[in-house]
């Protein structure tokens, strides 16, 4: 029974609080999927390239991991990679209350497919892509919440 | 790399609650677990030997499920067990918040482990071994939270 | 179609919490039942009778009010009484959580009866029965919290 | 006293979810007003006209809910009315402490009026319209969650 | 030592719900600071002009008090000014969380600067600038909400 | 103006998560106490001398810092002391939530003194007095959440 497990999001771009989950996820499940959401409406400061490349080249450590997109229904992309779990990092109650409602939805859409939760480490419980970016174009060093190749590339883009 | 999953509890006695993380988390995990905490201070309604005859009871149709017990700090028992994973069950919110510090503890007390969160069905959100006791000895009809022959043993100690 | 609501409690004793929710209450209600709680287990300060007075004297400028006592299972009263509403105060968000799961529990025991919440003053939304018999023991002053004569029983039972 | 309620909403469109709380107030208050907003600023994805026809639709089976519209602010609309009451429908911790502070701020507006609180079925705690809309909108099935006329209107909308 | 707060914030515009915090700090620390956000992307109902105007009108009964504006990260206009402490406001739980999340940020960027929070008011725990103009734009009457010359003002800007 | 500040708690024992708390406020308030809690009701494991004697040991490099103890209403003790400032450390959401409603007590009871909110590290987040006895008790090592002193009373105490 090899489970594969996927984790979804924007990743725009990548943090160690992502990472720390994806490492933390990897020694679990057999094969882990980080797919990036091809989201159309919400502007993205990195293309979907670029934000695949920085997943690629952060996670090369790791021999289960492998890095794809996405668009459409979460629970479809799902079932057509033959994925048993979705896997959600929670910081927070307040996240952790959307995420309920998330995966109550998506179990009801597509039964098969559980929801798993994973915690990232307390130094990370406050780091969010967005938040990163708000600090970087604010001038502030965000080396600290994201690996060296990306603070490069967040500070070419937001200066 | 089969991985094994800890399912902790007190079970006093097992819900359809607990039944139905059981029975999700039997196809994701290798090997499940569900370990009843023998808690010396907490005054149990039902012996330890009734809790665990309960659970093999009604999960014996789960092949890669078996039942312990433990006591002790958790993770000593999961490491000597030689599992990966904690898994608990989160109904709501303010759930959450306790097992995510408890969570965060264990990390800390061993940091190979993993706590590893499911949701149950929304049917059974509100259930909980303490609400059940309740309203059974209230008089309340509890078939449709606990499985019959839980039911029977909580009607007779409880009138 | 006269509806009758049920405000159930332990009301012991009561606040100016309580009272302002059931003055909101039989604005809205054809007719209000405040119902205590005869919880053997429960230490109370104030003996059912009392508690029961102390209700009466502060409820007899409301003409649809009337206080009525109940053990076993609320629904179950409920039915009994032909009431089609339990009637909750809520304060703060930790309150509703739990306010919440038993409502679910006393729908799905019985579901011809709704819940429903209303919030007091938030003058009020810090207090409750116990904080009040705390306050009181520790020698603090509690007219502002209580009717004079709660607040004399309650210095005479305290001191 | 013949109290009116008002259930006020964007209602774009109305789910499974609201219908639930409509069926459950209507037996409650002696007659019930489900209010549209007309919101300028919101891009809504129905026209009013839309929204109100849904709504009848779904609705005629219950002789005391009638459909109507308001724009400006909700409190001097239902003293307008004559309303006694406005109602709100909870699914989770977290819409609660919005719906706290919407309540309050009514509240001191207008004080003749309170709000009341209902939950829905367990089985509805995570649909809301927005979601509706964004699973349709993906190409998902959402039979489970509206009524088939709205499930009609929603797939020629949005593909 | 002699202690410099700062209190951040967009005050779009300043509330009694902000003075009431103000009133309460300027008791505590030495020197008080208000510091209003030059938000370029928010779209600001009044200018940066106009909100400090508006505070220094509320504000000037209290000496220890001063009115200031800055762009960029907040801890580095804290470590420029000399102060030690960040002040929030805190109203309820969701506050809270969002609160927390840009405190341990703001530690972790500068951690010689500690945030603070204290508690408005009951009567003001509901208050926001966002709402007060948003129940001013539909006509509502807010002179309860905010000192009388910024009541004026908002009529002047919303009708 | 000097402010003194009261922390007032059990301390039963105090944890590093305590002792982050005082040392970030000592820097902060001209003058700090430490109040240990006389609660004749709760069983606490270490004697109130026992407990001061760790505090003291524990804070004795921070020279605005004091030790005392208290019985009674929090708020009187604060009058007499001639405090401004109640200072309380706060973890998680829901430990906000209870604090609001003691600060808010407080504030009703006398309104001339303040309740302050810090926060500790994200390390100190999960950490209570109640947890360490816990996993000391279970054989666990609780080496990283108390100073040596306090690890070694706990040790001599609970085997």
């Amino acid at each position: 029974m090899a489970v594969l497990a996927i984790y979804p999001g924007s990743f725009d771009p990548v943090t160690y609080g992502h990472l720390d989950i994806i490492e933390r996820a990897q020694q679990i499940f057999d094969q882990l999927t980080v797919a990036v959401l091809v989201n159309v409406e919400k502007n993205a400061l990195f293309s979907l390239e670029e934000r695949m490349e920085m997943l690629r080249e952060s996670t090369r450590q790791w021999s289960h991991v492998t890095i794809d997109s996405f668009h459409g229904l979460l629970v479809e992309y799902a079932l057509r990679r033959n994925a048993r779990v979705i896997l959600r990092g929670i910081r927070a109650v307040s996240d952790y209350e959307y995420e309920f409602q998330m995966a109550l939805m998506n179990r009801r859409l597509q039964p098969r497919i559980e929801t798993v939760f994973m915690m990232p480490a307390e130094a990370y419980s406050f780091l969010s892509s967005r938040l990163v970016k708000e600090v970087c174009g604010l001038g502030g060093d965000v080396s600290e919440f994201v690996p060296p190749q990306v603070a490069e590339r967040l500070k070419r883009k937001l200066s």
